[in-house]
C-alpha cells in the first residue's frame, strides 16, 4: 500500500460505532496522517484515544472536511443526510453507517468480501449496510457465487449494542433492578429488554415488517446485483450485549451438499466456520465479541424442500456489522488506489 | 361433569414441571379426590401445597399407583418407560410429559385444541408433546384446518425454564458473577448462557439437527396427521426464563388473507391475538409467562413464497407447554367420560 497516508474524519465519534471505528483505525493500522473526530456541539470537550495520544472531540460544521480526504459517519441519518453530500463536495470519499443512502441507486453499497468491484473512487458516497444484512451476505456469498440463491428465510438475535451506548446501559440497569427486586425503567426501548426478547427493530411498515427486516431485504438485492433473490426477515432483540445470531434458511438455484458448502466457507475471505456439533462447537454472539470475522455453523441440508440449507451466523453486529466493515471499505480503496 | 372425583399422582412432583401440575390442577379446580405426590427416594420428606393443606412427597415405587386413576407423569424418559406401563396396567390413564412414547404408534399424542379426536379411555398411556412444539401446533391448527399447511421453517427462542430449575438457578447465577465481575460457573448448560445463546437443545443427531428441532418436524406431523407437512426447525436457548418465542413461516397449500388468519386465530380456543405493531404490541415472552394460552402476533403475508405467512408465537413453556396442557388432556377425558 505505499507510505502514503491519510486525513481521515470520523463523525458521530463519541457514539459505540464511531467509538470503535477510531479503536479500529488504529487496530488494522490503516494510514491515518491526522484523525479530526467530529460531534455535535455536545460532545466537544470531551477526548478520544488514538495511537497512544489523545484527540479532542469537534464540533461537526459544514466546513469541518476541508482538508479531510476520508470521512467515516456513524451520526444518524439526518447528518449523514446533512452533511454526507457537503463533506464529498468538499472532496471527501465518506463511508456512511446510516441508511440514509444506501438504497440510492447512485450510491454503491458495499461489503468487501461480497461485492468489492462496486466501489467508486474519491470523492463521493459509499454506504454500509446494515450490521444484520452484512453478516448474512458474508457468510451468503461463497453459496451465492457457487449455485445461485432463490429464497432466505432469516430470524435474527439481535444485540442491544446495535441500538447504541444507551441500550447497553438501558439492559445493565434492568438486569440490577430487578436483581434487587425494583421495578425496571425504561427509555430506549418499547418493553422490558433483560430476560425477555421482542419482535420489533425500526419501525413497522405497512407491510407489517419492520424497517429493520426490510432492510435484510432490500440491501441483499443491492450488494448481491440480483433483485430476484426473495428474502423474509423477521428481527428480534435478545438481552445479549455484543454479536448478533442469525438462523438462515436458504433454497439455492442448483444443489450443493453440506460438505461443498463448508469447504467453499472454510476457504472465504472473512468467514471462519465453526462446525462440530460433537463438541458442543458453533458460533455464539459471546465469543464473536470483539472479533472482526463472521462466524458459520450448524450447516446442515434442510430437507422440507428442494435444494435447502440451514445454517447459524453470528458477528460481532458493531465491528463486522459497522465499524471494521466501513474501515474495510477504506482499505478497499487504497489497496485500488481509489482514494 | 357431575361430581365425580378422581385419585391423581404426579409423578415428579418436585421438578418444576411437576411442581406447577399440582398447582395448575388447583387453578383449573380439577376434581381432585386425592392427590398422590410421587419422586425418587431422596425428595421424600418434602412436602408440597395443594388446595390449602400439605401434602408429603412419597418414593415412586412399582405399587404406587394401585388407586390411582390418573398419573401426570414429569420425570424424564427412563421413569416414564419404567414406570409408565406399571401405572397404565394398573389401571390408571398416564399422562406422560417425556419424549419416551410421543412417537409411538400405540400411544397418542395429544394437543387439546388440535387433536382431541385422538384421545383414548382409561387405562392406557397419552403422551404430552414437547414445549416448543404444542405452542406451534395451537397456532396453526385454525390455519391448518382452513388451508392446510405445506411447509414449516421455525425458529424457537427457548426459556431457560425448559431445562428445569437448577438451569433457572444458573442462569441466575452467572447474570450475578457477571455482574460482580466474577468468573462464570456453569454445570448444566454447554455455554455461558447470561447474555448468550446458542442452537444447541437436546443432543445432535446425524442429520445435523438436534433432538429438540427433530421434535418439531415429528410430532407436528403425528399432531395434525399429516405425514406430508415438510418442517425445519432450529431450536435456540437464550437469557430468559419463563416462555418460549417462535418465528414461523409458512407456506400453506390454499391462499388465505392476513385478515382471515387473524380474524381465524382471534376466534381460535387457547388463542390470544397480540398484533397492534402501531402500539408496540406483539406477544412477549414476559407476558406470556404465568398463562395458559398461546399468545400469537406479527401476522403478515411472506411475499417471499406463494402462500406464505409469517408470524410470532409465544406461550409459557412450563404452563402450555407442558403442565397445562397435561392437565387439560385430564379435562378432555373427564368431559368425555373416558376416565
Amino acid at each position: 500500500m505505499g507510505d502514503k497516508s491519510f486525513r481521515v474524519a470520523v463523525v458521530g465519534a463519541t457514539g459505540a460505532v464511531g467509538n470503535l471505528m477510531v479503536q479500529v483505525l488504529e487496530e488494522r493500522a490503516f494510514p491515518v496522517a491526522e484523525l479530526k473526530l467530529l460531534a455535535s456541539a455536545r460532545s466537544v470537550g470531551r477526548t478520544l484515544k488514538f495511537k497512544g495520544g489523545s484527540i479532542a472531540v469537534e464540533e461537526l460544521r459544514e466546513d469541518s472536511f476541508k482538508d479531510i480526504e476520508v470521512a467515516l459517519f456513524s451520526a444518524g441519518g439526518s447528518v449523514s443526510r446533512k452533511f454526507g453530500p457537503v463533506a464529498a463536495e468538499s472532496g471527501c470519499i465518506v463511508i456512511d453507517n446510516s441508511s440514509a443512502f444506501r438504497m440510492d441507486p447512485k450510491v454503491p453499497l458495499i461489503v468487501p468480501e461480497v461485492n468489492p468491484e462496486a466501489v467508486i473512487p474519491r470523492p463521493g458516497i459509499i454506504a454500509n449496510p446494515n450490521c444484520s444484512t452484512i453478516q448474512m451476505v458474508v457468510a451468503l456469498k461463497p453459496i451465492f457465487d457457487a449455485v445461485g440463491i432463490r429464497r432466505i428465510v432469516v430470524t435474527t438475535f439481535q444485540a442491544v449494542s446495535g441500538t447504541g451506548k444507551r441500550a447497553i446501559e438501558e439492559l445493565r440497569q434492568q438486569v440490577a433492578q430487578l436483581s434487587e427486586g425494583r421495578p425496571i425503567t425504561r427509555e430506549i426501548y418499547p418493553h422490558q429488554i433483560a430476560f425477555n426478547c421482542f419482535p420489533h427493530i425500526g419501525a413497522f411498515l405497512d407491510n407489517g415488517f419492520t424497517e429493520e427486516e426490510m432492510k435484510m431485504v432490500n440491501e441483499t438485492r443491492k450488494i448481491f446485483n440480483d433483485p430476484d433473490i426473495a428474502v423474509c426477515a423477521t428481527t428480534v432483540r435478545i438481552p445479549v450485549y455484543f454479536g448478533h445470531s442469525e438462523s438462515v434458511n436458504i433454497e439455492t438455484r442448483r444443489p450443493i451438499s453440506v460438505a461443498e458448502v463448508r469447504d467453499l466457507l472454510g476457504r472465504a475471505e472473512g468467514v471462519v466456520v465453526v462446525d462440530d456439533p460433537a463438541r458442543a462447537g458453533y458460533p455464539l454472539p459471546i465469543h464473536a465479541a470483539g472479533r472482526d470475522e463472521t462466524f458459520v455453523g450448524r450447516i446442515r441440508q434442510d430437507p422440507s424442500v428442494e435444494n435447502g440449507l440451514a445454517m447459524w451466523v453470528v458477528a460481532d453486529n458493531i465491528r463486522k456489522g459497522a465499524a471494521t466493515n466501513a474501515v474495510q471499505i477504506a482499505e478497499l480503496l487504497l489497496a485500488r488506489n481509489m482514494i
